[in-house]
């Protein structure tokens, strides 16, 4: 008989929603050690929680998540609050004993990250950078993992989406920077840091820019890096808020002496990668739908599997990433970013 | 409160565990007037069976649908068997006043098919098309409905897989006749006529051409169908488990006086739309990242998530489409089309 | 010291812009073995062929064909006329010891193509089925006969315009009858037929539709085309002037146990390809920008380029291909496909 | 009758090539007030020189171009010779009262071009930034002069080529630093940079970095800017030979309040357009196969007609442009580039 898993879930907006789905569909798909219980959702919009409670089959509600990362019916903390709250979240569910579980950006700020990898290094611990689990970022990496694109030379990577025109669709928290932090850089450039990571590996140095468009914006809309990666590659990085026309455009391009990669969020089930070993006249970058670990080949997958796998491998895999220590990584270069868009100069992402 | 829903299903294959999820998932993004309880799961594979009942929470199993389709404990019988058992269980699952859902195509003959929709009339049933529920195709079909593509003059499908090359990953009935029926054309053609009857209209003639490919292959490894609508639009279609390099293009185009509509199920959350009405120097076919009733524009939804809308709506509306009414129309285009293949005459398809 | 080549252009419309163009170019990017004079330029629209004489610098221009392919100074006929005039010059020309190119389609007949095979045997001639020359298309030929496609299963092509609905641009005589023929079919179709002999070999049998879709149209606006090859594939067939939203989309795909080849003219530096042999999670359509014989790789050719290309090796390959017995095998398929359209039988192209 | 334009080619080379199709063709498609002669081309390589004339009917050959350009037969001197070269050519030919046109980039470094730009402004100058007579560009700068894309945001450009990592097709003295100066900055990043003056207007201020990925090489093989315009948007430029898998993919997108634009030189026939006063659920990007002035809709161009149009223009505009002052404006940008490359620090194009 396996183990129960207690959950209680910290937040009730759209990020709610993704990791209730996730906490429901996981064990359908995957083998997992435990017999989850979806014990406890928290949030402070009671209509809201109660709908998402029913909805998802939680067992119970909760106002004060204070309260709920103590009780000792709760074996595990999944935390999908605004960002300025993960910290006092995680650390007080780390100090309880909780495994934790922690929505991207890991923090606001660099010190906090890294203090919470610091509380939270005793128990088990990931962060919902989702998007390494889909299928065709892990066939990317695989591809360099074997050698595929030889020596890297370009690391290319903007994450395009519209909502800072019209923020009508965006939770308010995220253009309070008390709440949010940076914005576009928190909120999205996060995302293509994590990322580059996982397919290219450090990122040495930046130099960035950064941008409010909208009159009295209190957050940033836009920011750009020029980037040294540790392997001697050289990448460019672009997040917005402004890219008219553009719903959720994550998406990169890698040129190494062995061929390229591209791929772009909206299209996640495909991915592009042109083998430089092909004849010359034959060369050209092939379009592959990738398969995934739900359906059979062809049957494509969502968004919301990135949640559902990366789930089944954090309760599976005794060193799970990315994990506290990886997303402090990616705050150093968020932390450089900022940096270097405020004085111009480049900055060690150190 | 909600009524209780107790529905048995039968058949533990691929769509067996497609429709699991959608009994799952379905009171998760959708208000339904149900409560759903997963009551039984019927199934010949015992093994199977037994680890898709655990791993979608299926009350019970059973090995006999005969007896499974008159407990007094089922309201709703969902019909995943093999084609050729379609008939039995619904007209069965009827007469016990069960309401019927049956995965399609609805029979492998037409008269087969008939009998089924007259003995299911009395009580709610629904047929399994659930490429109605793709987004883009709804879309597709509004822009028609208001009049966007004006007089359609051309209809335009072709379903392109590869599995008749490598039967490895095929379920074994879907080459034996006696279970398949008429291989590419029940499994794979029926889906472009119900697609092009919600879209276009009734067809009225057809002419047509069939093949097997592979030396001792008894099914239709392709088909093809010329044809005229009732709307006075010409159509052409093509199904084929032969086209290397294609895992699941179902795809159609639409030509009208105003505009065109081009859609591909592999990459279902876009549907491509030319609006003549566009000064010329500007037309364009637009490529549309369609939104879905899931998650926000740009985050994109997969396979799965046609079966639990299509499973929302059968459990919402009065009058649910497709119906097996329905499903008879698109079987005498099946028909018309086997034996225009046979006899190489244009044949009406009444 | 190379010989001259004295060429009169019969024809000063659309095509005889192309021809002209080919015959000042052919010499500048291709060894041939002539010195090309563009000697004399006839037409009935006196002013458009006095501009297309000074632009093009023909040496003079001429009202009467007949007694222009008589000058013992002209070496070879270039026949640019509307169709039904095609055999009367062509007839007359070889009757008169010229070389002789013709446009396509050969003629509006089989009778008149057979007749004109005949007269021009003994003289060096061939006809304009420019897109032979596509780099792309030459490439795909090159795959499928070194085998990379293996044993070919399905053979599709579409060429879908949209002059039919608005025809202002199009040339008035290509509405006539009398003068084109069967519209979209001698039009359209031809060229689909011709690089589908190409590419995929000889057509044995089709079954045909064809529809008028303007009130009063006195041509074919729209064809259809089942079809079996000799080398055992099928094939399937669609030209139209009703694809509302599509300028010049010359379409084709092909599947087979090595592969698949897709090619679109509007897109013609492109040939896409998959290659079967690649391992299944590497599988996907290359997108090859495919090179020319013009200019370095990367730098894309245009319509026009087809023309020299064909020039040239007509120029140079004591054989060239397509000749007016290609011609005439084309002109077998589009009387089966006429005679299929009117009794709704399949015929044999014999 | 026309005055005669007696025209002296210098250079040889695959430029040198382009240029005399541009005199051979510009009459044939467009009206110029000039008969033109090809009066000569100079080169050093005699035999590729002798082929050249032969080929494109140039009257005469020459060897010392500081003759050629002081002949009193000669009315025009288009310069297609090495970098380092054109600021000497171009001086003593506008000193000779020459009219002037010179590939780009205009020269070196900022201070030759702001020479050259002095000593040419007497005379009727001209540069062959060619792009920006791709149709698509033409419809975009269009798009934007017209309003349809409002405040823009974000202009984001990259030239992608793989020459760098396989040398044996380039010209040799292309990574000679004191003939071809900074490498792909003037090579490659010029286009860039005059297309986005030419669709967004001036660049205010740059930070850069560039790389040598080549062991020994001692031009740059890659360079990248972030850049702030005066229009207030923000752009992000890389240029490199190191993309293994592009040919020539220089492709620019644009985002403003009124929507998108996208485009790629080798597709350089379509030109993508979102237009954000759709509504919203059909909003995408219109993919327009952009017409041209040599052919019917849907009949492409290719790489040369970029210079024909050019020349045509020269030859008939007042004021043309791009002439040796926009060049100029490019060199700026290029000049701060690499000073900022250098040094580390935002550098202003002043």
């Amino acid at each position: 008989m396996k183990p129960e898993l207690r959950v209680a879930l910290l937040g009730q907006g759209f990020m709610g929603r993704a990791h209730s789905n996730a906490w429901l569909q996981v064990s359908r798909f995957f083998q997992v050690p435990y017999r989850i219980r979806r014990k406890v959702i928290c949030g402070r919009d009671v209509a809201q929680m109660e709908k998402m409670a029913a909805d998802w089959e939680w067992e119970e509600t909760a106002a004060d998540w204070r309260a709920v990362v103590e009780r000792p019916d709760v074996d595990l903390v999944d935390i999908a609050l605004p960002n300025h709250l993960h910290a006092a979240a995680a650390i007080a569910a780390a100090a309880a004993g909780k495994m934790v579980l922690c929505e991207k950006p890991l923090a606001n700020s660099l010190s906090e990250a890294e203090a919470m990898a610091a509380a939270c290094r005793p128990v088990r611990n990931g962060v919902w950078y989702n998007y390494r689990r889909v299928p065709a970022i892990e066939q990317a990496r695989q591809l360099i993992a074997d050698g595929r694109l030889g020596q890297i030379y370009h690391y290319r990577a903007t994450y395009l989406q519209q909502g800072g025109v019209d923020v009508s669709r965006m939770a308010l928290w995220k253009l309070d920077p008390a709440m949010a932090g940076s914005g576009a850089i928190g909120d999205l450039l996060s995302h293509l840091v994590d990322t580059a990571h996982f397919l290219n590996g450090p990122i040495r140095e930046v130099t960035a820019m950064s941008r409010m468009f909208a009159p009295g914006r209190k957050v940033q809309d836009a920011v750009w890096a020029l980037a040294h990666f540790a392997n001697g590659s050289e990448g460019s990085f672009e997040a917005t808020r402004f890219a008219v026309g553009c719903r959720n455009r994550n998406a990169f391009e890698v040129h190494g002496a062995g061929g390229m990669l591209r791929f772009n969020l909206e299209d996640m089930n495909r991915l592009e990668f042109l083998d430089a070993s092909d004849p010359e006249p034959e060369r050209g970058a092939r379009n592959i739908l990738v398969g995934n670990r739900y359906w059979k080949p062809g049957h494509i997958i969502g968004y919301e599997h990135t949640f559902i796998s990366a789930l089944a491998d954090f309760l599976n895999q005794e060193s799970f990433h990315p994990n506290f220590d990886d997303a402090v990584l990616v705050q150093r270069v968020l932390d450089a970013v900022e940096r270097s868009a405020a004085c111009g100069l480049w900055q060690a992402c150190g």
